[in-house]
């Protein structure tokens, strides 16, 4: 059987099917975001994401120029009951101090090293940077990222009894993997050390080393016996937060990225930076809704807070996520 | 007409055949160097690269990890007579103190401004610090950016009357492209300044700027009538040269290299590090032999001095690039 339909009724038949066929699939095994509840935060996602890939539309966006930045604790992976970077300076800090107690030249570092987390934490970050000093210099950065890794793969946290390394969040780990198929290169901008993030990045969210961005110690190029190696010495050379952020995408990014991902006012910078350049621009704010699934928090706390950034994102245009409502999965599975 | 062939007789000699197109297209249209001269020099590249790109070879290398890395003044463009960016920081300072006189606060400032090359130099290093300092600073990365572009390719260069971006090397940009083309990742790690690198590393080596590491002037982001930058302030905030180059590789590329070329003592570290790892590597060094077409100058100097890398080339097993020999031309057409 033959049907007489004339040439262009046919040509816009298929387009029309294809069109509907194209729409179903998103609701039919090819939503790029499964783990994120329909609603207005899902939606306005993918319609960004669809503006600046339509080389037909004015508001494409070239390759080279789509590149999307994402903190990491609270945005990619929790951060409760304290940074994971500081968990892991615990640890560490414990093992060293058995192996030589001379260490332990403060009240801050006598009480980490003895368990006592309030005391540990009654010197604020100075006290935590001081933590993390000593517990961090003294290796090279491979073995000090073989050692992070290894932690990151076995040791459990507290609450959840999950391993650190699994608490990503799966629908962030959905976004970044959505972006990078439409032509995004994505990149970590993360308050957190640069070396404890790279010692996982690559196999939590499928980002190279050379894409994550973060606060530095300072480092030592020392030839020993013939072997050159970069030894982690004591002290920060670059803090990656707040305004230190922006400068952190500049130096190893060089462009201004259109894409912006956070979740507290340590990210404040790095949106409104990233969303105040030119034609299209979003900005994502992480709220953390859940404290059954995950924690929840915002305006107050030790860790995490987001409160100008809270009372600015409409302003700003920033989507702010909420976690309970809009994410289906919390996990990584 | 058919020829009864056995099928494993036939598969042989198709075999055969393809080795041999593939051989003789190296000499016959598809060389990767073609300004390079025959000899050791280029055989040697060629054959580390075939070495590493050969899944079945034990000294098979997977992309991720093909990392170069290549130093900027006197690798891959010229240096004398003076580094570039220390001629465009004399022509910047000229202007700026145009403008506002009272920038010239010290006798190495008010000679260069001057034009008095040897009063200005008279403070070695760190008087062209200084320059470099009060020249590039109180401006927008961006603005920075786009100045020197206009510089690099509009200004003329004091001997040889060519625009200053046009003053790459053929060879290298080849050897750049080869490289990229076998599954390299190009890297520039440069003593000079980033800024000044990334404004001319796209055009001039297909490099993008997210691959250009170099030394580091203070930036601060700043908000000004709700329009955020970053603005360039005096002061070094990291050097990459010597030690420093090492340092920078690992936090802008957290992977070893494994192939680094460089003309100075400058780069001796960087070649140390990279070819001091395991598995195949690769050392280059560009010595300055071509006093006619280029310059010539090694052991001693202002600029680019070439002596211990050079007395220990041998023994480190770097291979030591003849420009007046090995290379057929110099500039990029």
């Amino acid at each position: 059987m033959t049907l007489a339909i004339p040439h262009r009724a046919l040509v816009a038949s298929i387009a029309i099917a294809t069109a509907t066929l194209h729409s179903v699939s998103a609701f039919a095994g090819n939503d790029p975001l499964p783990s994120w509840n329909e609603g207005e935060a899902k939606a306005s996602i993918i319609a960004f994401v669809e503006s600046v890939i339509d080389p037909a539309a004015p508001t494409y966006v070239p390759e080279a120029a789509r590149i999307a930045v994402f903190d990491n604790d609270g945005t990619l992976w929790s951060e409760q009951p304290a940074y994971f970077q500081a968990l892991y300076a615990l640890d560490r800090l414990k093992e060293k101090a058995k192996a030589d107690p001379s260490i332990l030249t403060s009240d801050t570092l006598k009480a980490a090293a003895a368990g006592d987390m309030k005391g540990a934490m009654a010197g604020g970050e100075k006290g935590l940077l001081e933590i993390v000093n000593v517990s961090h210099s003294g290796l090279s950065v491979d073995d000090f990222k073989a050692d992070a890794h290894e932690w990151l793969t076995t040791a459990k946290h507290p609450t959840t009894g999950m391993t650190f390394a699994t608490m990503t969040y799966q629908p962030m780990n959905e976004l970044l993997r959505y972006l990078r198929d439409e032509g995004f290169t994505t990149y970590i901008v993360s308050g957190g050390g640069v070396d404890f993030i790279r010692a996982i990045a690559p196999e939590a969210y499928n980002i190279p080393v050379h894409q994550v961005v973060g606060s530095e110690g300072t480092t030592k190029y020392v030839v020993s016996d013939g072997v050159p190696s970069l030894m982690k010495e004591g002290g920060l050379s670059f803090l990656d937060d707040k305004v230190g952020k922006p400068v952190g995408i500049e130096r190893f990014i060089g462009v201004r990225p259109i894409f912006a991902a956070g979740n507290s006012d340590g990210d404040y910078q790095m949106l409104e930076y990233v969303t105040a350049g030119e034609g299209p621009r979003f900005g994502l704010i992480v709220h953390h809704t859940d404290a059954e699934r995950e924690f929840a928090y915002d305006r107050e706390g030790h860790i995490g807070v987001l409160n100008q950034a809270l009372d600015d994102a409409a302003k700003e245009g920033w989507l702010v996520v909420d976690m309970k409502k809009d994410w289906a999965t919390i996990w990584t599975d």
